[in-house]
């Protein structure tokens, strides 16, 4: 069985978006012994998205559009999918009425438009959509000969996931041969691709029922498994031994043996020591802190902190003696030092982390920062107590404001880990 | 004239890579006047690639591939265009000679198969590599009793945008019509597409030269505008006059006439009244500050603030009474109000802004806040001095966690935006 996959959408034919709901859905689909053989993407216009339909049902037997199922006049996935595969669209009165109610419920009047919304191939099962008035499709049914299942699934990817877990992908996997597909994530941080690559490609080659792929980027690198067996056991066990030969082989460096975020890594590590953090950012400007409270639960082990990105709140929230910041410069090692211990002192937290530097594009302020160099960053973690102290590092991030700013809450999340193993 | 970009490689059917070539290839070409219709990418396998390249041949005057000219036996993209026009391939000795000296340069022997990627299509021109082995292919033929163009380029970015620049435009700016492209970007944030289209359907409908896009996503709306000429002058006129139209009839409700950020609108706002900024933020967790301090310059309007994510750091770095924390729950009217005055005194800044609310997945905490719904958040604006003030929104955020905390910042910058209009 192969797929194609169809994104519906003139924005993904500017040079400004990309269709990225095709990788979440090649993914879903392999987990299920499917391939994808196409992707294309297709502007908002009903005889191209029709033409498209048209060829895609020619040479795949699955066929899944995302996107073009909106209120607006532009959204013609449906009528496409209508024309090419000959079938009637008829408004249901369910659908109607429940997206009525939606709009009610906001004490809103649902403009004439959105009932397009309800139209629905003859034939097709609706699928529910738990966070948009767009429901999707799917259509199990016979072109010529070959049988071919459509579906028409939301753009967002907050509309399109959900409705592929919950709806989708049990249709198809009552429809599909049972296959067995097993995976493994290690995850490392700040180390350069050829170097993970030339340690462990004499390891995963071995293996060669299972497909291994490097991914690098936003410091990190990603080992990715993928082995598909008879029975989920034989697959699995494969995966297991593969990603712990290489754990073993790269030691510390690996932060993440089932794929968890470096963040959700640290917390599980300050909650396991019962420790709580704080971290006071003048670079990133609150990303470290925005990067940690984007992970559920984390207010257990995060306490909050300060963005002090003018120099005045580095003595306000911080404690930073003015005097420091006048002689030595914001960007330096005393600074980012006092940072980190002011912070944990200040909220009372057992750890404390600082980051001061020069992100760029411009340089840095008139006084002793005037020379220092675009990336260069200093970072403090301090841990209070009777064993505490405070060590710092001082980096050179090369590239521009965006990526100094992540590379530098990474170094900051992989400093922290790196002392918090040391303390165990 | 419409062209179709191929990519040709499996990697990119997998859930780990992109096409990001066409992205590129889709700028250039629309500077030349041109619109990409199709974006296909296909698997390293002859008979897709032809049947892909035949079904472009069909819809698009213009048809470019990226990929599949390196010397391996996945690398197929000259024997599929072949086959899809009905041409021959020749081995092209000063290719083959020019490939022989450059392996010799490097003291290595040429592999056998490398000599394939000397073959070149009868009719077609051949395009220099400067970064590679592998050089392109250009034809200008006749298909049908249409005219097409075929354009062969390499995958690697760095090999097939030196060729496109050098070889390729050049030869495309000879063959088309002088046509001029004009683009202009209205943002708004926070309201519903449906409504947007509705008011604005009307208007850019009777621009029919015009090409319009709404695009919809992370708390905004953005409408596209694209209008082709042969005169620079007037593609953008008539995109401006489209703007502006719709700019009437939005009013204030669009922040942004030519693409902005929000951020960047707020923080140029703040500049041109002299005013700084500085955010007390809870269940957002340091996004707001993440955001504002992305936009480079920013150090210029925004102080900073507190990540107020545990109770204390509320009275801590806020002055919030810890009382009205206990009796009102953290999740108040009263909470945010304070927060927003608190960091507004603490930091000296003119205006200050106080973020709570209940992110998600979990309920809010034991106590006042035990009952409240997921999603409640109350932002709160201070402006400090003699025209003083505060204000406080209550809203009802639907989502998960990521989106209550992206829309929270979103609603908190797009609350800042409104106020400083009403205070010009």
């Amino acid at each position: 069985m192969i797929a194609e996959i169809i994104a519906a959408g003139s924005e993904m034919l500017t040079p400004f978006r990309q269709d990225t709901n095709s990788l979440y859905l090649t993914a879903r689909l392999n987990e299920l012994g499917v391939s994808v053989a196409f992707k294309t993407i297709v502007g908002d216009n009903l005889k191209d998205l029709t033409g498209a339909a048209r060829v895609a049902l020619e040479r795949a037997d699955i066929v899944i559009f995302s996107g073009g199922l909106g209120p607006t006049e532009d959204d013609l996935t449906r009528e496409a999918v209508a024309a090419a595969l000959g079938l009637t669209l008829r408004r249901d009165p369910q659908i109607l009425t429940a997206m009525y109610k939606r709009f009610a419920a906001r004490r809103m009047t649902m403009p004439e438009n959105n009932s397009r919304q309800a139209d629905v191939l003859e034939g097709a099962e609706v699928m529910q959509n738990v966070n948009g008035s767009a429901p999707g499709q799917y259509i199990d049914t016979v072109v010529g000969r070959h049988r071919k299942i459509v579906v028409l699934l939301p753009g967002p990817p907050n509309e399109l996931k959900p409705m592929f877990e919950a709806e989708c992908r049990p249709r198809l996997i009552a429809t599909l041969p049972e296959r067995h597909m097993a995976r493994r994530i290690l995850r490392m941080a700040l180390l350069p691709e050829s170097k993970v690559d030339a340690q462990t490609a004499p390891i995963y080659k071995k293996f060669k029922d299972v497909d291994t792929t490097i991914l690098a980027g936003s410091g990190e690198i990603q080992l990715h498994f993928v082995c598909s067996k008879p029975t989920e056991a034989e697959a699995q066990a494969r995966v297991d031994e593969l990603a712990e030969t290489i754990e073993q082989k790269m030691g510390e460096a690996v932060f993440s043996s089932h794929g968890e975020s470096l963040e959700e890594v640290v917390l599980l590590m300050l909650g396991l020591r019962h420790m709580t953090l704080a971290a006071a950012e003048s670079c990133t400007g609150g990303l470290l802190a925005q990067r940690l409270t984007a992970v559920p639960g984390s207010s257990r082990y995060f306490l909050g902190g300060a963005v002090v990105y003018a120099d005045r709140l580095k003595t306000t929230f911080a404690e930073v003696p003015e005097e420091l910041v006048r002689t030595e410069g914001p960007v330096s090692e005393p600074v980012a030092r006092a940072l980190a211990e002011g912070i944990c002192r200040r909220t009372g937290a057992s750890v404390g982390i600082g980051i001061t530097g020069i992100a760029g594009p411009g340089p840095g302020a008139p006084g002793p920062d005037a020379n220092k160099p675009i990336g260069l960053v200093y970072i403090a973690i301090s841990y209070s107590g009777l064993s505490g102290g405070t060590s710092v590092s001082e980096l050179n991030i090369s590239g521009d404001r965006e990526r100094v700013r992540l590379w530098a809450s990474q170094h900051a999340l992989e400093l922290l880990r790196r002392s918090l193993i040391e303390r165990m």
